[in-house]
């Protein structure tokens, strides 16, 4: 398939739970996945805090990016059986390359810090591999010296070819079919699953992407369906959104204590440079820092003289996570002067998390990500329909935007505030 | 079931992909589940460096040990209806109790930590418990002040009722049953896998410890078959042995850098402690150590100056494990003088890793693990025969040694040394 | 659980690949299942002729029931953890029964059957629950002579207890779950499958009928669905109503024949009874036809003289189906014109199928099994909300008839007749 | 793959819940599928009668004949990535219709029918082939006139390329792989699972057959083993085998009464021809049987005056198996003259059941079917150890037969025969 010069020897044949086995056939991919850059990704968690929650879901990047990488592997045999010929195999190693490599940027708690240092996930990721002094952008420059611009391209969704980022970037993506498996398996949530056998057999590769055969309707359609509830059941789940605020809260404190330099010995060297520089950080500091380093920090913070650094620390490592209630803007005001009167600091000791997402969009707008599904009626790829109109179910959430807003506090107000406690027991998961 | 007092207004339900469900419906275990120390079991991998080997089970000792507390839970429902008002449920918390807590003197990198530091962590799992100052402690001795002493002795093995021990530990206890179905599922081991539902349907308690009907023989023998592969194919994997091997030389060379004062910087306080005093270490410090306070170091380390320290944390971080080949005692001298003439310091740069375990013993010794898998003929107590007169498989594994005794060695060696070369190809995984 | 008095000495376990295990502990229960009638059902396929779709699905009624009796036991269990001392355990075995037997009055090929016969299932199942001469009914009246009375009424839906009958036939009945899991395993239609345990877990008891807990609307939105797709790419699939159409033909054939005594010695003594007397057939006559005699006969008719019927046999035996297009009502008799300008007899080589479907309601009608599904909002049985408030999903499936009108035909006159051949090629399946 | 010219312009996909999809690509396949005699195979069951104990086993021939084929397609791509060039793709038609037709020629019941008529289902299935009546032989003379003689001397293991006769025949071929895990999917029997993807990966053809990569040991051990496990719980079921011996009884019946032209009016004429012939019946005759033909004969004998007839016809329509103890030929007379003595002639009320079954045969002997597993160490053809050596669990079972001699008699005289009772009591299942 790929360049014979880069043809392992021997193929490499690695288990995986989820898509039962990992081939690897090219060296270039085996030295993508042994570089450093790559293994750092073992040390950070794919569903953040989410592991709070449900238990099983402890999975690392790492293997998700392996698994983002076969997936593409397996696309491109299935273009060739049903487009023969249309395929470029030239363009085998970019794809493999970008679909390994397209969290390779991720940093722990990704959310959460992006938020508080103003960092971008993407960005670092076009950075470490436009970086020649990364383990992977020695590795893809040795094949070719053009590869690590084309790669990166891929994650920027500039690349030339369009097929190439929608097979990575798209509404039926090879990362978005690996997250919403791989999560499913590991949760134990089995709405999760889908048939993504059924549904690469169906894939026709166009210039302007991936269409899909007709035959391959209602499997699309129940992973739509799968997506949906794992953004319902899972990834919006409120107490996971708690963690996250108690973690959001948590590094304000500490920024402001760097700035103030108070205690200054709890920041050791590797957590200190991004309290100091932001998200100027370094590509080589940033690399550094994985969710052991945070805990780490917060096992050393645990003993802060700072009443708020170190309880905040404490709610998090022995998961203790906010309570929430729905919310709206015009109440925000009075909901925070209720945790001043119950004796916390609103700022360290509330928040929001406002969870949003549209599950299906029939129509297409700048976001490439969202284009529609298209169908090739019959086979034929001069008539296509899109999603929409062939599924009653897909219809009913084109557009439906899923939203929870929700306004988070300690737990200890439920004994003392009667208007919270009141709110809270008539406001179960409104999602 | 469990004492009334205690029982939650609303049962806790948690997903869990190996068992469906955990269920919680005791006040005490809830309260033991959110203390600080089963909560930092999150952050122990339960398969050590495994990971590396089987990228998908990096799953933590925190959702085992949930699996070992309900596996206890659902024995009792079978106790109750296989052999009616046998089983006094005023044991029920006990065992309860020490399912969740088996695991709670864990540490990180158990195997290679207690072999460097001579720590034990069955002895911190009783100290924990024993000890005034931990929530676990509190948590239990609030319910009953004799409770630390019961549970912890059942971890010791001396509590009276030998039944509640064999639950905990023999030879198909609750610990073994969740540990190999767990480490299947998240290594997609699928020949791990055995029917632990039926297995307990088949239990009968008695006051020497569990027994089983005889029509659950293919059952067990399959439950033992599965063990065995799962110990000769994931256990004892010569890679994931070859990274212990890499990080016990690792560790050694801290504590010698540590002991010479060389770069005192390298060590924040967090590890700094088990350097200094070693097995004397605290209980409180020794909870502060986990997999990312070690990898924070290995991070830090990979800076060094030492050439060795450097090298090593990298090659720990970046997943370089040591090659491996089998070796007698007579020739360890030879070999570690190739690794020598090689450049490499034999002190750190080689090292053995003898694999060993019995699958199935037959009689009974001092060892109670080991204890002989009884089975009542046609459900009599009075009439019981061994697993090994039942079943032709399980008598051919009958005290037939698993062996693996192999050296290590940096993997550049099989560049440079034709001996050590010649003896890899010719000696695959000889088990 | 049930009465003391009926309970095994030891309890049977059946190995059941949907529902794990059947557990069976009634000694009426166990006779009950031993008895001619039920052990008949082994003889009747549950889909039909859908296995000649899906090959997979050759599963028999035998199965489908002891799989509605065990889910029944499981509900009663799950409703005295739900609403303790609600259930009436007087009832245990009145809902087993009528759960065991709600199929007993199943022939071969039902739908079709009862098309060409003008007969009825659930009144043969009411028949023979009734007619003293049944070991079924010996079983049950042995035990209690209103026993018989009583089941019959579960099945007429006119029982006294509501919930009663909401457990054998509503939306989330017995009976449904069971047929989905099952038809999804053997199949292996993914998509079917939804979590029975999780949604029993959720159900209360009330004198209505049962009701959810909030906590599963999202279970019972995948059930909703699951449902959906079956219906969609199993139950309504066109190749199956295609070879539905050629058995009401031959069958048709077969009634003309016998009335006008041709080639009587085609009809022996099991298969001439019915049609002879059509619905009138005595129950005793009508629990000897099942599949085998039914394909027995056609394996005799496939020699006759009669060109019509040898040939339709052909088709049958040999799974030739018709073709299908849609049709709307204004066009049948051009269609039929066509079949006969083939040179084919319009009756019986033609014929329309007309597949409707209502995935779910969020109103309530007579029709008792269409009750909407509805929800205690935070626990609150006195705060009820019906399904479709709760879920967008189904909210759009909400009266959402499915429809599929199809003209069936010999796929002979696709080489001969270009406008049913230009049709057919544009009008792939519209479901 | 196969020749192109037979390539159909769209490959069929059907849906198989054991190996996911069956992918038939070429016209001759299809046709074969879609003959008279391959349609036949729905309606004979592959278990026999095991699915009266295993009520999910109810899976037809047709289905397990359409997964050998599928494997032995699979098995060619893996000759192709393993050993290049090595496979000869004029021989795929071969080994892919050998695969397909490999059981056409059994019938219902087919042990029992052949111990009593004294047929050979193997060589039925030649005759099929070879018989220029059958569309079989039509459609692969129609493609090469060579090919049923080809297809034939596979399955009479006489074909010139010993690897193509591997494929269907040998300790791990196609047909074996297929049926062990088709009847452990349906009948629920978890430990009959093994991992054919895996060991399909480590399959390297030869002149003299398939071998094995080493790196499979493991997986193909768990083949043998759950091999072990299904022989012994499910294919010697003793319960099962009580049926079989009613079977044969009834069969014995009614060739004594047609011999004696008793009632001749209970033989229609499908079932006449072979208690007429017996074992020269036609090919066209023999084709009629099937189970819904057995099965219809039993109901009208059910009504037959001769008491034997009926009660026996009714002791297997209702599932009435005998039941059964251990015995040895010396005991045989008086066990028999119990029978006789409990009222019940011993020529239709017992009868005896040996299940006899090697697991594993280190060496090798004339049964090509039982050549020894062997292994290329290291990948090195030349350096070939076979599993018994390389496998402590095997080397158990090298050569240990399962044997199991059972007495079989009606359920009646554990009432009144106290020997019996008591012989029954004390010696349940031995294997």
């Amino acid at each position: 398939m790929a360049n014979s010069k880069y043809i392992l020897a021997k193929e490499r044949v690695l288990r995986d739970p989820i898509l039962n086995f990992i081939r690897v056939e090219d060296q270039t991919i085996l030295d993508l996945i042994n570089s450093s850059e790559v293994q750092r990704l073992r040390r950070v968690k794919a569903l953040g805090v989410a592991n709070l929650v449900f238990h099983g879901g402890e999975h690392s990047r790492f293997q998700h990016s392996l698994g983002v990488y076969e997936i593409t592997r397996r696309m491109i045999t299935h273009f060739d059986v049903n487009r023969p010929t249309f395929w470029n195999h030239d363009e085998d190693i970019v794809v493999m390359a970008a679909g390994l490599l397209h969290d390779v940027g991720h940093g722990a708690y990704s959310h959460t810090f992006e938020h508080i240092f103003g960092t971008n996930h993407e960005q670092f990721t076009q950075d470490i591999i436009l970086n020649p002094d990364t383990q992977v952008n020695q590795i893809l420059s040795a094949r070719d010296k053009d590869l690590p611009a084309k790669v990166a391209s891929v994650i920027a969704k500039t690349y030339e070819n369009r097929l190439v980022i929608s097979m990575i970037s798209s509404q039926i993506d090879a990362d978005r079919m690996d997250y919403l498996l791989r999560d499913a398996y590991y949760t134990g949530a089995e709405y999760g699953k889908f048939d993504i056998e059924r549904i690469m057999e169906m894939m026709i590769p166009t210039d302007d992407g991936i269409i899909f055969n007709e035959a391959g309707v209602h499997t699309v359609e129940d992973y739509i369906i799968s997506r949906y509830q794992m953004y319902i059941q899972v990834y919006f789940h409120p107490v996971s959104r708690g963690m996250e605020v108690v973690l959001e809260n948590l590094l304000s404190r500490a920024q402001a204590m760097y700035n103030e330099k108070l205690e200054p010995e709890l920041f050791f060297s590797t957590i200190a440079k991004v309290f100091e520089v932001g998200k100027n950080i370094s590509t080589e500091d940033y690399l550094k820092l994985d969710d052991g380093v945070f805990t780490t920090a917060f096992s050393i913070w645990r003993d802060s003289k700072d009443p708020v650094l170190s309880d905040l620390s404490r709610r998090f490592l022995d998961r203790i996570p906010f309570k929430s209630i729905p919310y709206s803007e015009s109440k925000l005001r009075s909901l925070e002067a209720e945790v001043e009167a119950g004796g916390f600091d609103k700022f360290y000791y509330s928040g929001t998390n406002n969870a949003n997402n549209i599950p299906y969009k029939s129509y297409s707008n700048r976001n490439k990500k969202n284009k529609p599904i298209q169908f090739a009626i019959g086979g034929d790829l001069e008539n296509q329909k899109g999603l929409s109109s062939l599924s009653t179910i897909v219809k009913a959430l084109d557009d439906d935007e899923i939203t929870d807003n929700r306004f988070f506090f300690p737990k200890e107000l439920l004994e003392t505030d009667d208007n919270l406690k009141k709110i809270y027991a008539t406001s179960r998961r409104s999602i």
